[in-house]
């Protein structure tokens, strides 16, 4: 494999979130030339829409895509009307920062007040997301926003997503029909037999390959959530992986999202941009 | 769903490892009226094959399986060699002890001296792991010892077993034909949407359903191996599994396997003993 072309990194902000604001991202990234970013809702509100949108055109920075809309699963219909709003607004907010696409972390099982869950049928959660997500198309396709569904690693489908294999976000893809798609994070797939297969089903013709995510999967992983890892430090061979994105024809960004409370959260900033460089250039 | 037969309940050692030897467990279980365990290799051996097997007889117990052999990848030929000598031991003691199956953990990347990953080859693993049970079949099929392989969570992929779904399994076994078959535990399937289906391919004509291992998936979960929960204190829905299985045909032991360093290695034993009949009862 050769090295990956340095314009397609792209920096989610989860990966230096701990340490910085989102306009602190935005300069930093600019600052050590790299092209794009993925930046998260909250971090979006905390700024402000449209200051957020003029930073980051006036640093000259694209979007690789927008995180997140989903979270459809509720115990009841007003649950499910108010996350299908909710998503609408992150349609609204995904438009105004020119996102190239909106990912889709659909949601677990239903959860209870207190936000345990409640409920023990996923499959009901299943037809949850997938109705949730074709009444959110209405919404976002003629308004031009593609959805991007991510599968999570399965070791959330209790509580983040109840699509666990690009097979199933293949499968919604195959029912839902246009403006639809799927966004391929190595950290959740990486284990999958199907996953070359899969990933030509979703390219080609399909267009379905939306966004392509990097991190490692660290031997021992210590939580759950927040213990990934950094290109290289673990186990995922992201260059065969890079492979069969490209033979299925994705051209699109190469986004670093890293969640590692104990390790790269701690470090200087603009020290994890650089790793983040180096790393994408020769591990990638 | 009717209560399940109480005289199924299986009590794999490693849910009382931490407070009790294996003639602590036999003798406590007896005292219980639980009739089946599933003993492991190294508490056999603390306590000597012979011994062992004179006390799990004299209690009146049977075995629900024998864990565990597997580990088969290695980075060099004489690696895997010794993983199929050792393997054949496993298959020893679990004819004197007149196991039903030898559950196989199959293993992951091949590991260095230190035992940290040496591969990030996926695929080459898979095909050990292929290979090995081939071998093993040579000498557990003429020997009666049928071999049970245990598809692990995704999040072993890398270090425990790299296969991670009962299809995978299943493909296996079409492989490689008679004298081995599949152990389903719920906590690392349950959030697989093939599930039914491969449960279904398993059983009937198949016949490939050896085990049953029940346990519960916790929320939030705070360690990748040792966070286990008793039947009915996470999301799985057990009884839904366990109709699957008798669809299938199954008919065999429900083995409680919990790994709970936090929780319920640091209870009572008999105490946990009690609850697993009562929750065996009344949630599975």
């Amino acid at each position: 494999m050769s090295s990956p072309d340095s314009n397609l990194l792209s920096i989610n902000t989860a990966t230096v979130r701990a340490q910085w604001s989102l306009p602190e991202i935005v300069a930093g990234c600019a600052r050590r030339g790299i092209g794009r970013v993925a930046p998260w809702r909250d971090q979006v509100a905390a700024t402000g829409l449209k200051e957020s949108a003029q930073r980051i055109r006036d640093a000259g920075l694209a979007l690789s895509g927008y995180c997140r809309g989903g979270m459809f699963p509720a115990l009841d219909r007003g649950g499910r009307r108010a996350a299908l709003d909710d998503n609408k607004r992150a349609v609204d907010e995904a438009l105004s920062l020119s996102a190239p696409c909106l990912v889709l972390v659909v949601g677990g099982l239903p959860k209870d007040s207190a936000g345990r869950p409640a409920s023990k049928d996923l499959a009901s959660a299943r037809e949850m997301v997938r109705d949730g997500i074709g009444e959110l198309l209405e919404y976002a396709r003629p308004a031009g926003m593609p959805l991007a569904i991510e599968p999570l690693h399965p070791m959330y489908a209790a509580d983040r997503a109840c699509v666990n294999t690009i097979s199933h976000a293949n499968d919604l893809c195959d029912e839902l029909g246009a403006g639809v798609g799927i966004a391929v994070d190595v950290y959740h797939v990486w284990w999958d037999p199907a996953l070359r297969s899969e990933i030509e089903r979703a390219g080609g013709h399909s267009g379905r390959l939306l966004a392509f995510h990097i991190c490692d999967w660290l031997v021992p992983t210590t939580d759950l959530l927040l213990d990934r890892g950094m290109m290289g430090d673990g186990v995922i061979d992201i260059p065969l992986i890079r492979s069969w994105m490209e033979s299925a024809g994705y051209r699109g960004a190469h986004e670093v999202e890293i969640f590692s409370a104990g390790n790269w959260w701690k470090k200087d900033p603009d020290e994890v941009l650089i790793t983040c460089i180096e790393r994408h250039r020769t591990v990638c």
